[in-house]
């Protein structure tokens, strides 16, 4: 991985510069990384991006050409630039394991370290988290509405970048992508790659039937031929199953077709039944051209005759809601050993934040369904041998009593004194965690359209906390 | 740079192992880049991405490593990977500048070269190019709606992973944007960095005018303050106002203030008369939080006090079209030196391609606007001082004759025989020459909502090419 320690915002700098300038290095704070909604249409999202947020931890430190560079900006003094040049990160990190079921308004990191440092990483820790939680989110909703079918992630020519591409095929496959069509993820995680081969392809042989021979010449046992290059079901399904009889007559099995365009809901029943009736029931039907969760959805609603699915553009940007927004909000400070819980306040109810150095439990039934979130600080217990009332997050007036429940704690600890003390599994060990995570969440906080939102509750010691400081700060 | 020569989509493997296979190793293929559509409410685009094209081509070669692992996928032969193995670029490739005007349909890069590394490459150029000129593009209309106000890129925190922000920040300041909080694109590319302070930063004082005073002991002469920690106009303004006397008594002059949340056109306009009254007419007001375009046009629209703009999470997404849809389509062949257009069939009549190995001319009025593009064969001239036909693209019944225009060709080599033929200018030079760009395209087609088409017709000689390899195509 490349260095990224100068990828920040300036802002970061000036305010280590005022922290420093005014003799606040040796203050630590708290810091938590979390969203406040989620995507539309979607109740839960899936946390990714730990390991880049190890990565970048393990190698933060600036080189002779940044201090350099930053001598050139003008705006800050030797003394300064000297201690940057030895700036390593000291602090403590726990975080949420990716694949990991996450809701709004939780922790999915918490960062305690002195100001200067925790406010460093602030800027990469969300382009991280953001970014490859969005991505992992949007793919578990699209491998949902797939309802056990395979899907292939295709997106990295549309994808915001190298990275988009790499880290955003990495976090389809957590959620449940069974490959994908980008070599260097396959090469860099270990994941399955996936793909046969394009229009091209077939424009570079004199005819249709010619590409389609050459390409089960060259690949017997794994021939999935794209029909639509010029005429479906006129010219390209017919020539596949001559193809397929060909290859048959000399002891191979076809895998199937792919279609890339047009009505796929009709042509996948026709080209079903022409596969049928020709002695390939076998053959699959993989589907391509802008899907994604309400299209699949709507498709097979339909009855399309599609097994396969290659979800491109839309799942690796997460076109219907791009950005997740996720913040970083410090949540107390730490003076002479002495924790002062801190709150951002706003005229927005929503975006008040909730202070103090606090962890998160989740609670689940008896048959290991999870029921609610509860964050609470971090000293307190939560006794599941006695019912707890639950509060609705911002409709307080709502309530609702939990007992027999067992309860486990999120966040794990990443880093202590500046050290990892966490090691991240395969992805495809992610994989099969986040499919027992997603077991665990109700059907209707999963369904596509107007999902349930689910439960997250503050603690009764937080809330207090919480009034407390509201009351104290409208005071000043 | 990272050696991204492995980010390529599986079945540009497969089918350059297919055309190794068949021997077709020696066959040439011209495939064109170019994109159908512009986002919604915009008829232009901003080119981006050449530079990235240029290194990640002069950096091709697959490693020890990369052939180890493309081996454990059992689909390649020892033959096939001894020729990855030495594999480089060897052909040619045409592009648009960085920071050119571009329009649908008409080629970006051109790419002469054997097929099998016309195919490899693919999927890389789409990726830098789909996504910077979308960036590019974006920041172009934010930039337009900010009608000479100074546009900041604050977007690193959203962005779709490291590349996203790092070459997003770059594409954004090549469209106009004066500068990016992003320091390490600021470092990479020599651009203006940008940013004051955070809530973070006043939070961590016991009071807000303890925050500021700090604030501006340590950066006296750049002093701009965060208003909206607790509550803007009774305790934001007017600490601000305390803090820029103390400054001025010292001998600075404050630069301003920060509005990040609220309603932005109430509260601009009553911190104005706030500075005004208070003796600081000069003071400067920036506004962020969730801006974009139309946002933008509204609060001038409103007479919102506003003279800086920092733009994040819907820019450097470009919220409202996360992908620019580019494709890749091979136009040609050539097979013993023999030129042999292609063309991909579609029932959808704007997918047809255009066929032939193709230059684009761009055509100027008199007084230097631009009128129109015209998409021709390689070996076509243009005589400009006869009468022009210009056809509609898709309505071909509607013309308009064009004469005393000037002419100029869009497309740069930038590699010839393998060997990089271009040098990039600078960043900012990039960016004097994008707003030269803008100024010769008519507001028409500028504008914020609906604008006007710009016209990008095919030659004659096109024209008549396609339409005999349709109906040749129709015949098979």
């Amino acid at each position: 991985m490349r260095n990224l320690t100068m990828m920040t915002d300036l802002y970061q700098l000036t305010m280590m510069y005022g922290y420093f300038k005014s003799g606040m290095t040796k203050n630590q704070a708290v810091f938590d990384l979390f969203f406040r909604r989620c995507s539309p249409n979607s109740a839960y999202c899936i946390m990714a991006g730990t390991q880049s947020v190890i990565d970048y931890i393990n190698d933060l430190r600036f080189t002779e050409e940044d201090i350099a560079y930053l001598r050139t900006l003008n705006l800050f003094d030797e003394d300064f630039l000297r201690m940057l040049s030895t700036l390593r990160f000291t602090g403590e990190i726990y975080g949420m394991e990716e694949g990991t079921l996450v809701f709004p308004n939780e922790p999915l990191l918490r960062v305690k370290a002195p100001i200067i440092e925790a406010q460093l990483v602030e800027t990469a820790l969300l382009n991280f988290v953001n970014s490859q939680t969005l991505i992992a989110s949007k793919a578990a909703r699209v491998v949902y509405a797939a309802a056990g079918d395979v899907v292939m992630e295709f997106g990295l020519r549309r994808a915001q970048g190298p990275d988009a591409g790499i880290y955003g095929a990495r976090a389809a496959v957590i959620a449940g992508c069974a490959g994908t069509s980008n070599v260097l993820t396959g090469e860099m995680f270990d994941v399955k790659v996936m793909g046969t081969h394009a229009h091209s392809w077939v424009q570079s042989f004199p005819t249709e039937i010619d590409a389609f021979r050459a390409y089960a010449r060259t690949f017997p046992d794994a021939c999935m031929l794209l029909v639509d290059t010029y005429d479906t079901l006129r010219s390209g399904v017919p020539n596949a199953i001559k193809v397929f009889d060909e290859l048959r007559a000399e002891g191979h099995e076809p895998v199937g077709i792919r279609l890339d365009s047009g009505d796929l809901a009709y042509l996948s029943k026709k080209a079903r039944v022409m596969l049928d009736e020709a002695g390939y029931p076998n053959a699959g039907i993989c589907a391509s051209s802008d899907l994604d969760e309400m299209v699949i959805r709507d498709l097979k609603i339909q009855g399309a005759k599609i097994n396969s699915w290659g979800v491109g553009t839309k799942l690796i940007t997460s076109s219907d809601n791009p950005a997740l927004g996720g913040v970083y909000k410090m949540s107390a400070e730490i003076v002479d050993g002495r924790m002062i819980p801190k709150i951002k306040l706003s005229e927005n109810v929503e975006k008040l934040t909730n202070p103090g150095y606090k962890k998160v439990f989740r609670l689940y039934s008896q048959k290991g369904m999870a029921i609610a979130d509860l964050i609470a600080l971090d000293e307190e217990t939560l006794d599941a041998s006695k019912p707890l009332r639950l509060y609705h997050p911002e409709q307080t007036y709502k309530s609702k009593v939990v007992e027999n429940f067992t309860v486990r704690e999120l966040l794990v600890p990443l880093f202590i004194d500046g050290k990892q003390v966490y090691t991240s599994p395969s992805v495809m060990e992610m994989q099969a965690y986040c499919k027992r995570e997603l077991a665990t969440l109700y059907e209707e906080s999963k369904r596509t359209l107007n999902p349930h939102a689910y439960k997250v509750d503050i603690s009764d010691k937080l809330y207090d906390l919480k009034k407390e400081l509201i009351n104290k700060n409208r005071e000043l």
